[in-house]
């Protein structure tokens, strides 16, 4: 493979998240000469094998991953710039990464990357996360890295942008003239899960074969409705007592709860963005299938209908790199 | 104890739910003559010995439990009646009851209950739920016996009351002129529970040795105010990044996030009655200390004052065997 590489390789960049670790092998321009993915977010790192005599340093877990994602591209290219975004800057990732406070330049983020050395030899690079100290306090870490790759992607980065990233915690990032502003985090994802898992929600749910896009509007069109003024922790209990009077089946009650969520999100967003002033464009990015949920859901409500933007992450990642002069 | 009862027994009642069992033997005019706490909800019944050839019926946890809830008190005085409320009425309980339509008039519950043949020969007789299908399906099982009680605590069981039962699913149900008219249900005990043990939230919390009051507020505060227009599934954040910034206590966090759960619940119950009037009182029962967190609650969000009806599922329980004829 490395012999065949048409182009030589200028970086290699890290999404390093809480359960997967996707590394980029990337030529001069961004151009992404190889991908790969792997298990080891930083709560799931793997083992190193020990001599049983001694625990191993809490560093190897990272080292280990950390080789396994790009040993082989240093060794071929030695001296290679590294740089990371996500939670492997947190206190509980490899070197924490202080958060940089907002109002910030994008091009700004990219000037303050903590230096990890690894053992070799490498340096790897983190970006900081982004902490909002105005009002409730807020943090995003990972994310800032996607709204760059985003505002990067579009024709007009002057503009003023708000930026969807759905997820476990849904962010939306609210960027003008460049420069993140504001965001705000819904943890739609992981209230969902949890519902399905750990409440009585989940009981008389059943696996569908493919998604149930008319359970999902359904449970968009409660939220918005007379009844969705109750808000979410009563209007989640109908996923149930449709069910129960033989209104829903089992196999839609998991849709037209993620309907519900979705739309209580976005029915909030809207109310926020009502009192904040609405944005010029909305861009989604992150899980495809998850996005064009959130597309159906913007316009529902006022909303404008979003663009998407591509491979976030790889773009963000590349253009601090350029912005911090590591290539 | 049974020789020294002052007073004759006149019935047994059980409060039967999923995670426990209390019964009352109960003297004519609905003096308590004893109570028992049982922990075998119906969910977790006890396990009748087998002799290892054969199953044990389906019937035989509910026989068991039934027997040490009451038999005794049988074997004392024989052909006391037994009524029962709850989840033992579901379709995972003992016998189903199957659901009254609302509006109901109160008396007319006592008039629908199922009666099940034990096994010593005793004939227990379930109360319905109750089913809501004008606009969202809604159900209750067990408060309707609450709301009985709680009305027939009032001075004057004619006027439009809310009552509101807080718990892992909290009630609110109206009634005008001894008539339930209407209930909504909030998920919020439950919500809460699933959050603290099964998200990201939980991991930064520890327990306190007492309530903090002050985190409480804090929350109730938070639902009430311009950053709790983005919701529940936003607000609920500001838990782990007050935590994350060192604004807040790892033992303050729990209470924090019950009164931002408790207060976008208020919050939402106040939109409700501005659409639909308010009710001439508010009357609470249940658990004491949950009880009274609502009671701060309310009238953060302009609701009044509530009143507090105690022993409500016993007075509840007594009043429908009367109209039931049963004493």
């Amino acid at each position: 493979m490395t012999a065949a590489t048409p182009h030589p390789a200028a970086l290699i960049a890290l999404d390093w998240g809480t359960s997967s670790l996707r590394a980029y092998r990337m030529a001069a321009g961004g151009e992404i000469l190889d991908t790969r993915h792997l298990p080891w977010g930083i709560m799931r790192l793997p083992t190193p094998p020990g001599d049983g005599a001694a625990p191993p340093a809490a560093a190897s877990g990272f080292e280990l991953a950390f080789e396994q994602a790009c040993g082989d591209w240093l060794r071929a290219t030695p001296g290679l710039p590294v740089i990371a975004c996500g939670m492997v800057g947190s206190a509980q990732g490899w070197a924490e990464a202080a958060y940089l406070d907002i109002p910030v330049d994008l091009r700004a983020i990219g000037a303050r990357l903590t230096p990890v050395d690894t053992r070799r030899g490498a340096i790897l690079r983190i970006i900081p996360g982004l902490l909002q100290r105005q009002g409730l306090p807020n943090v995003i870490r990972g994310e800032e890295t996607q709204v760059v790759g985003a505002v990067d992607s579009q024709a007009d980065a002057a503009e003023d942008l708000l930026v969807g990233l759905p997820g476990t915690h849904c962010k939306w990032v609210r960027v003008r003239d460049g420069r993140i502003v504001e965001f705000d985090t819904f943890m739609t994802g992981e209230v969902y899960a949890a519902l399905r898992a750990h409440t009585i929600l989940g009981r008389t749910m059943a696996d569908a074969a493919s998604a149930d896009d008319a359970a999902f509007e359904q449970g968009l069109g409660v939220a918005g409705s007379e009844q969705g003024r109750g808000g979410v922790l009563s209007t989640i209990f109908s996923t149930r007592a449709l069910g129960l009077t033989g209104q829903l089946a089992p196999t839609a009650q998991p849709d037209y709860l993620s309907g519900l969520l979705i739309g209580h999100e976005v029915c909030a967003l809207r109310a926020l963005l009502d009192a904040r002033g609405m944005p010029s464009r909305i861009v989604l990015c992150g899980d495809e299938a998850l996005c064009r949920r959130y597309a159906r859901a913007l316009p529902r409500f006022g909303l404008a209908t979003p663009g998407l933007a591509a491979q976030a992450a790889e773009r963000g990642l590349w253009r601090l790199a350029v912005s911090a002069g590591l290539v």
